[in-house]
């Protein structure tokens, strides 16, 4: 194969993973990468912990794991890759094959030629449209550039308070970042009625609220935001005027999405889908098969829903890049699709899923269920246990592993269980699959039976009518809010851990340890619905069992138990006992 | 389907989760477990954390995650099933379904008729056969008596030096309870070369051992124990006398592997493999089909070589006695076989694997290659990230994955990683899907390019010939041993980094950073073959590229480079120089 000129438009994520790797493979061709801005090849997803103070210096977000910058000497010299920053491709002539560039330092225009093109324009911040948003003070943190403004401005001293519009996962970072380190009276406003919207489970988006409120962020669901202001002669240099409240502010981080980069490609005729992303095929070339397109640019194909998504990420761009690199060496790899992994931690928690969510799952037309489980993340006698919180979504026909999510304050482990599942999702894996998964065991690392085998072992009891359950939500509405009469919670746990819930429940809360159930259904109103709960839904799955046995048919498990109702914040005795550790 | 008597032979692992799993299914059956011990369903898995004193109880090992004991009246009143402790099966009578018990306190025997059985009966440690292994002070922990008897011996004081026979999982678990805690001069000694004999491969064994050298425990290798013997008057009770030194010890703790217990089922003219492991179908009836089995009396059938392997583990006993428990419910639930993963802890390192290693690959026909990669563990930037140790295996033709295996100071990073190894291997994944698999992604988590994705891209790397590289044992003998005189170091790190090593090698040791290589070849002799290193490995394969590019056909990469060296303990100038971070 002839040597060939490869013109990359764009050079933070994916760019460079395509030059590097196509020149690994052919030295001979000759790369060249164009960017608009100064700042090449960093690690955008490091800007909360360089705004937070984890990184001291911005330059670790552009070097290599051995601290040499990422400059454009670097990629001339240790990757014989061209760079040329400050330089805006303009115009693609794919019929000869030219990229119009604009040199914005001197505003010179110039033809460059290719013979395979590499889009790697990434995305924009999605813009707020509310009056106010272009006043000083209102910022993103979307790019190096601004990152470093934000972090300018409260290291000066002139941010007392601050408010992050959107609780997206870059939200739920930044809340952290401003508030663990800085100190600031931090507000975290969002649209929707729970923080990760389109993105996490309502139950655990719960846990994860009450996570930020108890570590001191001011959060704000369901609130829309209708103006920022600039103040004069007040405490704060801005207001941002929700339709509930108005909230003093120094500073206000706008992220609510992102957006793809797309235009270039769309003024070109490459097809371009209704939600802004190229559209590629598996080797990742465009609807021209002399352009290639990856990262944060492009749509792509979701393994389990066989559905178009915008998912920008980059680790994505990152083996993305490889795939390109590879296929303009002349190889031939595939990305086939995602399944939509993410992670992200705020203060101490950490929140991790792949694939579907069950309202994703039943928005895609899968009749799906889901199950809660709550388990210490290593053997439960083990001393640095904690309990982790893992949701598992399926089909129920098929059984198929649909996507499951979590929490846990160690990320590690939980992340470990996400990918795991992660690794499942594209083989069409069900039940009896991640059931049987074979976690390596040892009491510093897992339990025996794992939680990802448990949570299988849990919703498949359900969808074989074993395990019948009720969620948080549904148990706060019936019991605490509406106050059923015909709704009598039992609590098979021991009497020391009950008694705070009967002192304060009274007749409503029945205690009946499970280990003595057998001997006392007669104490238990037969015309009842019973609630019945533990720490965890374990012994209180036990216990339903048994209850069904004996006849009682009007019973179910509050899954996830106490400690969910805890974590979520619904009900909280906690002074009283000691930590749940089923 | 009409009730059914079930009886359970061997309370502790498997037994336990069979008689729940079938109870709560079927509360209507009559569930009887046996066993000839005094303690029943403990975590025999945490002894060693007990024997260290992380567990300051036995009976944490003994209780449920809510904190009561699994006693024979908990079995009762909490699970509804009959247990009979002190009470050994002599015989089964399979035509008539009878098994003949011994009460070991009354010596009482009796016929127990079942409907179903389930052999439990798990393993026993495998005898040292010197003389002296009856002598007291010579201990197994292979059961909560004999880890009783070897805390309270230490704890009484009696015990200054502790020898260990066997590094297997269990001995190398076993060095850090004694050391850490305890502060015992412990001595571990091997019969073969390598710690982990037979699981873990031995690259990452040699690691192991200097960590544990590092530690202070005394480890010998390839040394035979031939003798313990009492000593009269001496400073130790005891003497362990192997072909290279006599040791003294006030403890003796053997651990050199465990055998199934599969005598009662072999009487009872049930099929049992050469090894002494049970032969069960994938329902795990054993060659009866009113009998099942399960746990560590079985052979397992190996999902990568095919074979049936008899593999102990408490993890997998727990996973089958569901199985078990769900067809005894006449349920259909199948255990199609293992890949074998493992995890333990010895002090800091963490040590994972799952699959086959290259020789356990090469051992089943396979024709294997594998690849050792070293990166963080999180995004290079944060700033908890350590380095991750992490060895792939796939047949070089299909470049199916076979297996991976690693080492790290964070258990959890690395056990979730072979955890998401080990969900691909039942599906014959290839290196292409591990190499896109989509690791969720947050700095404080995982890297862009997360080390699983990165070993994958490495080995085929390899294989596709684009990285020709050696392993630390053959730098080790051609570069330091032998000092071949046709062979030079060329260090493409920076001259900081470099010095020492020049400084020590002289000559042999060429230091050209590897950005600026390409304008330096004519520094390179040659006509030796070059062993180009790194911190890594990365910056090195760069520079394998750019030598090939340029002639340089005699160069190879070393895997892993300085930093497999120093984890070694082939070469350590670490004082010199910041730890590695590529």
């Amino acid at each position: 194969m002839a040597s060939k000129r490869i013109l990359i438009i764009g050079a933070v994520a994916l760019g460079p993973k395509v030059a590097c790797r196509v020149k690994r493979l052919r030295p001979d061709f000759e790369v060249t990468m164009v960017d608009q801005g100064d700042y090449i090849s960093y690690g955008g997803c490091g800007i909360p912990y360089y705004i937070s103070g984890d990184l001291s210096d911005i330059k670790e977000l552009m070097s290599t794991s051995f601290h040499m910058l990422r400059t454009p000497e670097f990629f001339e010299n240790a990757k014989d890759v061209r760079v040329r920053t400050r330089t805006r491709a303009l115009a693609i002539d794919r019929e000869r094959r030219l990229v119009r560039l604009k040199d914005l330092e001197s505003g010179r225009e110039e033809d460059l030629s290719y013979d395979e093109l590499v889009l790697a324009t990434g995305s924009r911040p999605r813009a707020l449209s509310v009056p106010g948003v272009g006043l000083p003070g209102v910022m993103s943190v979307a790019s190096l550039p601004a990152a470093m403004a934000v972090r300018d401005r409260i290291a000066k001293g002139q941010v007392g308070n601050a408010v992050i519009i959107g609780a997206g996962a870059i939200g739920c970072e930044m809340a952290e970042a401003l508030s663990d380190l800085w100190g600031l009276d931090t507000t975290l406003v969002e649209i929707t009625p729970q923080v990760l919207p389109g993105v996490l489970e309502p139950g655990l988006a719960r846990m994860v609220a009450k996570h930020l409120r108890d570590k001191g962020i001011n959060l704000h669901l369901e609130e829309s935001v209708q103006e920022i202001r600039a103040v004069e002669g007040g405490e704060t240099a801005l207001e941002v005027v929700t339709d509930n409240r108005v909230i003093p502010a120094d500073l206000v981080i706008t992220a609510v999405g992102a957006a793809p980069n797309s235009e270039l490609a769309a003024q070109a005729g490459l097809l371009v889908a209704p939600e802004g992303g190229l559209v590629v095929n598996r080797r990742l070339q465009t609807s021209d098969p002399h352009i290639y397109a990856g990262g944060d640019c492009i749509m792509n194909h979701h393994l389990i829903t066989g559905q178009a998504v915008y998912y920008p990420s980059g680790s994505l761009a990152n083996r993305q890049g490889r795939v390109i690199g590879t296929n303009l060496a002349d190889g031939a790899a595939a990305f086939n699709g995602i399944v939509g992994s993410f992670t992200l931690k705020t203060f101490d928690l950490a929140i991790a899923g792949a694939g579907l969510s069950l309202a994703q799952a039943e928005h895609a037309g899968f009749d799906a269920a889901s199950a809660l489980v709550i388990q210490a993340d290593r053997a439960h006698f083990y001393p640095t246990q904690d309990l982790m919180y893992l949701n598992l979504v399926v089909d129920k026909k098929t059984r198929r592993l649909l996507g499951a999510q979590g929490l846990s304050s160690n990320g590690d482990a939980l992340v470990g269980r996400i990918n795991s599942i992660a690794a499942l999702l594209p083989f069409k894996a069900d039940l009896a699959d991640l059931s049987n998964l074979e976690v390596a065991y040892a009491p510093p690392f897992a339990a025996a039976l794992d939680i990802v085998n448990a949570v299988a072992n849990t919703l498949e009891n359900m969808l074989d009518g074993y395990n019948r359950t009720i969620e948080v939500d549904e148990f706060e509405k019936c019991f605490l809010t509406d106050q059923a009469a015909d709704s009598l919670c039992l609590d098979v746990r021991g009497a020391a851990n009950a008694a705070p819930y009967v002192d304060l429940f009274g007749g409503r809360w029945l205690n009946i340890p499970q280990e003595t159930l057998k001997h006392r259904f007669l104490e238990i109103p037969p015309d009842k619905r019973l609630l019945v709960v533990c720490n965890s839904g374990v012994r209180s799955y036990e216990a339903l069992r048994q209850l069904e046995t004996a006849g009682f048919c009007n019973a179910v498990n509050l899954q996830g138990g106490i400690a969910a109702l805890k974590k979520s914040g619904a009900l909280d005795l906690s002074d009283s006992e000691e930590p749940p550790k089923e």
